[in-house]
């Protein structure tokens, strides 16, 4: 497997001093509190001094005290925190392992979107800290911290804070507690259409917002909050985005007293697209073109005003969504799916899974990782015919209609991390027509799920290897859910009325009417019922 | 306090020998595997053969291994099961302490929804058999399940089982893995609006169904399941209802294939209020009457075919309920809030939280119980005059339109039961005027959050109890959020679009239209990034 660029050690610019702001609760203020450990505490009440890891929750329990009323949970988070020497920077992307001593990097206090040579950036650890502590530790430390409130640890993405934004102040994170989602075991799905027993569905799309990009989103902003706290003059975020990144900028923006500003093409979208925004505070600016002018737009204006740019490039929020694969991991008591499916338009997802699962590997909390599948709509599908080609030179499509809406992209950003991702796995590429995704939906959904149409993207995948005997029936596989059903009724709605254009919708299942007597309703409900059973 | 007449032990029937089916693996029949254990398993791989209480996991911590491949989690779970001599069965319920001796009950094997005088039922718990553990033991035997999936505990109820149905088997569960949902600290709502600190939402509608009935549904599913594979006569569970509860019935029985029955209004609904029964295969009757047409015909059809009842009287569901407050608590590290908020129309809600915190606190896991706060609708709150009158007489009021149309119900099943759970926690009845339910909404909204109608009624008590001084500006509070925002996204609309009739939407943020020019949208950014801030 080649060495990743991401994951190199190196010496690493020196960590800010630790900065304690004295949050005020209901314009009092709080006493400053002085943190004095040194090393990641496992538990919120550690005092640890000494620089050796703490004993695992097994060994030693710490009395929990409720705190003082006039303390709040940022107060407490502060009294306990730990200064160490975890830090993270921007480096170019490479996939190239030669090419991965560069010098060129970025303090993530920088607002850099891309490198010198116009490549996207990555993320880089400083390893040699983190391995300081072995995979039974962080284990610990990372279970320790589910299901509590305890700021900011309550969250699935900053319950890995080490790994995600090792410098930032928990007084400075925005966070609603996201993560930590449904792992759904999809047995009835599994057993009915594939002969499958260990199939199980990451719902991230159970979430706050109702997609994933709730993941990254906390941490985009959290950064920017900051920045803006340090002084550095961002004045808001923007995206120019009609679907779940303008509503995850929204609501963590909100959270935090940010102003978020979303440009939209007028008349292109429906107001129910629009309403988390608006709902959110958003400032919404309805502009008289179309998409691709909305993004020039809004690169003009960030180029002149001093507004954060939260695009689909930046490297930020794939920190967030790679703890979904660590949290996959934590919920199988770190043991190892085979198999890994993710929808990708942009690609940026694939990649963070690959990023999460790999840091697992590499810091010994597991000892290998799974195989990833890419999952691509048949009418968006540059990924696809690259891979196909053996991975020859990459042509971008121009993109057709699909339900897949969040994926419907012919020339993705993260093209490149997907590749390094893929090969580094042991990956594969499929593909799902209109019909096959539609159809996967409507099955998954009969099973008891209420998916979106890019998670049957992902499952019509899974049916085809699994038909193919590429995944076998007692393999254990991860799909990954990226969006709640809720934000897809219109679809399903044309799904089960039969009102798609070509698609046969085989598996709609339409309402029957009956007329407000009891002996018609028993004639339609005893005929029903004798019906050699779907079920079983 | 008085006497519960939930949680009074007596003699109670023998539980039924266990009995463990031999699920088949893909057409392989597994080895029938023998259950040792008498004690609930805080592990589980635990094989201890003693009736003393496990070691909390502090102490022992099992070791956890891969199962093997033709194993699936069901298998794994019986392997690990346990027998005790837990138990539970329905008795009347009764608010008057003098009236708990009677000697009415009947197993939950039995088929019946009320008692033979016509009242409420309760499912009572055999309270000694679970005092022969104390509060440590059932607190650390909680926790040790959360955030696994392990079968069925990762799920937030059946992390409870024992407190919930005892007597059945793991594998006969029905469950999506519910609960464990987010309790997001609301710290901008509550600081800016409200000066508080310690101000939290439990958010039970970011869930499978996007509503908190998913927590009773899969326990009334699970029971309907047993028995079935009892060989009783139940050929489908039905019900009449056009919102969260069919949607959630829908789900369970499609997960465990069971035929669901939903009996709706012809061309009183539209298909999206429809899509979730209809994408969850249930048998949808859209019958030419009224809502009060289709429950006379279902009770008929259900008198006559052997079609389970899954009404709003059904007290299975409530034992699912009742663990999101057993949760709330888990999640503060035991430590219990001050108050606790939940919107009410039928009522059954504000009684199973109460009978989750009494239960841990009979049980010795908290030495208290909040206080509870009752929100109803102005428009539908006979709870409210009820408790204004000082508990005198109750009477029934015809419920006119609200925005919270789940609580939208003038005459309340459940009215017994919450005048029983205010009385006995020095409770609070507050009610919510179209507009400020709708306004608390935006606000909320505006904070980050994207919440339901029926949450803005809560958030109003919240507000008006702040306001008058009665709830604290450094009290713990916890506003109970019973469906996602993503449900109402037409409400919102019609709020921020400013098209209600008689309400001057005053939290309304509009898009803003502008040209598709450079100097046009650096205007309007300018204004915007100037304005006074309205947010900190």
């Amino acid at each position: 497997m080649a060495a990743s660029p991401l994951f190199n050690s190196s010496l690493l610019p020196k960590p800010k001093p630790s900065k304690h702001r004295n949050p005020k609760v209901n314009g009092r203020q709080s006493p400053i509190i002085k943190c004095t450990t040194s090393s990641p505490s496992i538990f919120d009440t550690n005092d640890n001094n000494s620089s050796t890891p703490s004993p695992p929750p097994s060994v030693a329990r710490a009395q929990k005290h409720r705190r003082a009323a006039d303390v709040n949970i940022r107060d407490e988070a502060n009294r306990h925190c730990s200064t160490h020497n975890f830090s993270a920077r921007y480096v170019p992307f490479s996939s190239d392992p030669n090419k991965s001593t560069t010098n060129e990097w970025y303090s993530l206090d920088e607002i850099v979107y891309r490198s010198r040579s116009g490549a996207l950036l990555d993320v880089q650890h400083d390893m040699d800290a983190l391995k300081q502590f072995d995979g039974q530790y962080w284990r610990s430390l990372f279970d320790s911290r589910v299901g509590k409130t305890t700021w900011p640890y309550g969250s699935g993405v900053w319950s890995k804070k080490e790994w995600v934004l090792p410098e930032i102040d928990s007084d400075d994170i925005v966070s609603a507690f996201e993560g930590n989602s449904n792992l759904f075991w999809a047995e009835r799905f599994g057993k009915q259409f594939l002969g499958m027993s260990d199939l199980w569905v990451k719902h991230c799309g159970i979430s706050h917002t109702g997609s994933f990009k709730d993941l990254g989103m906390t941490v985009l902003v959290s950064q920017v909050n900051r920045l803006r706290k340090m002084n550095r003059p961002v004045v808001g975020v923007g995206c120019a985005s009609t679907g779940d990144t303008s509503a995850a900028l929204s609501a963590y923006c909100a959270a935090a007293g940010i102003p978020s500003i979303v440009f939209l093409p007028a008349n292109k979208i429906s107001l129910a697209q629009l309403v988390q925004p608006i709902a959110n505070g958003a400032f919404v600016l309805s502009i008289d073109t179309d998409f691709d002018g909305c993004m020039k737009l809004i690169r003009e204006v960030t180029a002149e005003l001093p507004i954060y740019l939260a695009n689909s490039l930046n490297s930020l929020r794939l920190e967030g969504q790679k703890t979904a694969a660590i949290e996959i991991l934590q919920q199988f008591d770190w043991e190892v799916p085979d198999w890994v499916i993710v929808p990708g338009g942009n690609l940026g997802n694939i990649y963070a899974f690959y990023k999460g699962f790999k840091m697992c590997q590499e810091l010994g909390l597991v000892d290998h990782i799974p195989r990833l599948v890419c999952a691509q709509a048949a009418n968006a599908n540059p990924l696809y015919l690259h891979y196909k080609s053996g991975w020859k030179e990459f042509k971008p499509v121009m993109a057709g209609t699909t339900f897949a809406s969040a994926i419907q992209i012919g020339d993705p950003v993260s093209i490149d991390r997907a590749v390094f991702a893929l090969k580094n796995s042991n990956g594969i590429v499929e593909e799902a027509t209109e019909e096959e995704l539609m159809d996967a939906m409507a099955q998954a959904d009969s099973t008891g799920m209420f998916i979106c149409p890019h998670t049957g993207v992902a499952l019509t995948a899974l049916i085809k290897l699994r038909n193919s005997g590429v995944i076998g029936p007692t393999d254990r596989a991860v799909v990954v859910s990226t969006a709640h059903g809720l934000k897809f009724t219109q679809s399903k709605i044309e799904y089960h009325s039969k009102e798609i254009k070509d698609m046969a919708c085989r598996f709609a299942n339409p309402p029957v009417q009956v007329k407000a007597d009891f002996g018609a309703v028993m004639d339609v409900l005893r005929k029903y019922l004798n019906k050699p059973p779907k079920y079983h």
